[in-house]
């Protein structure tokens, strides 16, 4: 999330929900991970659970979601807290998968630690996630065991897709729903779950997918288009992800198609002029003028799936996050 | 499990159930993993779940304890089959963990596919036995996924005695507990949990873990002594497990100590003869005796737990075997 959104999606109580969110994870891994034998698990899952504090997307839908229906404080934070708990157990098991170095400029715990630790400490996390729902309400745990099984899904079909321009819009889809959609749909329709209101679940769950999707194409826009972000420019041509760009790219153009699979296939060298070269032949194929329309679908579906409870104030914020996404780009 | 105890444990009525089982599993998997991008999972996890079909000693404590409380054989095939699920997971996780390659003689997942097969088809493994159990009884979900805690903490507790003599008769308990015990207590009492038997429910859960305990107390027992069966003899001296024979041996005869502790360390070579020899000065030690006792007291406790329930059917039929496994040493 650039600084820009982050700001429209904030405001003062957000914050001191996502205070009371982090100190939820700290206690709770404090205390499942009491005994020393397990110490460096606490240390591993903290790693990866507090790297990523700056965004807290999905507690911040918790919030503005829950705020809309009227949940109880208490409650929010722990199904904020459970979704954070899941999504860093999905980091950790796809970074073994990914036998990925770094994530966001920091190593990884199979790196730091090794595989054991990564894949142990998300299985772990997954367990306590699922334990602190059953605490809110044991409605929630099925939905959440639903939510891992479609991100597992999506991990498999992303490691089946690296380095393979054959990968379809449809699958790429997939992926993001795995990725990104299904918890964000989850984090959205959960308070409302628990307050009973079956059709504010429904919608908020329905938002929060499009949301989930628009935020991973405005991720693969900013990899071509973003000089500034912290992230290492072109990383999805350089590691062969094939992004949504990449993928309409290659299969409108078949010179880029050409120049992307010589670069992924090792018949061309992967050097820093290749990769802009081709990263300049893709953005002349108009694809973020393609990935953009496709955002901004997803951000009117978002909108769309609200319908009267839009102008619910919670409501409203989410809203304008999503407003200022599509505005982004 | 020896031919002789699975006599025992075994009968008409438990044979057609275990087929009951595997043609749910079977049914389970193809259905679950349908579409053509998982086909490979299907396979995979297939690998596994069916190679230990001649054990099944999960399904066939549920098939027993569930007789004993009358529970209907449809939710006790489905607990039989989340069992046999969760117990593949954890195979799957502890593969990778373990960099194992064979498995009872047959190539294990991440070798025969890779790490990521053998994850992620572990991580949806488990979400398939989390939505059976839910479809069941939701309450025994949260139980469940203990279960899975205390399994993912043992394998991390395992990991780390690798090698290790330091490693405590207590960290022994654990590690069995977490590889065995948790699941085989669940499997005892989740019949009666369904059917509102509290009290037979508590029982069955301890039955099932002394007999967990008591089940890998002979496990341990079979690596020093058993030179008939179809696992490579001595295999915990050569791949530095430390079984609850060398613990003993190693803590009561510094000699011993020393002599495994250069073979882990790599000071000794790691031959036949060293090992053979090392086995023999561990069997001196009387190290089968004193863990012959240790299996003895926990069929004994196995038994008590009983209580007023060890005259009905199913568990005179666990009773026997629990006599037999300890006659066997």
């Amino acid at each position: 999330m650039t600084a820009s959104a982050r700001q429209v999606f904030a405001g003062k109580e957000a914050e001191s929900f996502l205070t009371a969110v982090e100190d939820r994870l700290e206690t709770l891994l404090e205390q499942r991970y009491a005994d020393a034998d397990s110490a460096f698990l606490e240390r591993a899952a903290g790693h990866v659970t507090f790297a990523d504090a700056a965004k807290r997307a999905r507690p911040r839908l918790v919030f503005h979601f829950g705020r809309a229906v009227d949940a109880d404080l208490e409650s929010m934070v722990n199904i904020a807290a459970a979704a954070e708990l899941v999504h860093t157990a999905s980091l950790l098991h796809d970074d073994v998968v990914d036998t990925a170095d770094e994530r966001r400029g920091r190593t990884t715990v199979n790196t730091e630690w090794d595989n054991v630790t990564a894949i142990l400490s998300g299985d772990l996390l997954l367990c306590f996630a699922l334990q602190q729902l059953d605490e809110v309400d044991p409605r929630l745990v099925p939905s959440a065991v639903k939510v891992v099984e479609e991100m597992s899904r999506g991990i498999m079909l992303e490691v089946r897709s690296r380095k393979n321009l054959e990968t379809t819009p449809a699958e790429w889809s997939s992926i993001a729903a795995g990725k990104t959609a299904a918890l964000f749909g989850w984090c959205g329709g959960s308070p409302a779950r628990i307050m009973d209101d079956d059709d504010a679940a429904d919608r908020f769950r329905r938002c929060g997918r499009h949301l989930g999707i628009a935020f991973q194409l405005a991720d693969d826009l900013r990899d071509l288009l973003d000089s500034e972000s912290g992230k290492d420019r072109f990383a999805d041509i350089r590691n062969g992800h094939p992004s949504h760009l990449l993928i309409w790219a290659s299969r409108t153009d078949d010179a880029v198609y050409e120049q992307l699979d010589a670069l992924w296939t090792g018949r061309a060298e992967l050097t820093d002029e290749a990769v802009e070269e081709a990263a300049d032949a893709v953005l002349a194929t108009g694809a973020p003028e393609r990935t953009r329309a496709a955002l901004r679908q997803q951000v009117d579906r978002a909108l769309e799936a609200l319908g009267g409870y839009a102008d619910r104030p919670g409501v409203r914020k989410v809203a304008g996050w999503a407003d200022q996404l599509a505005r982004e780009f």
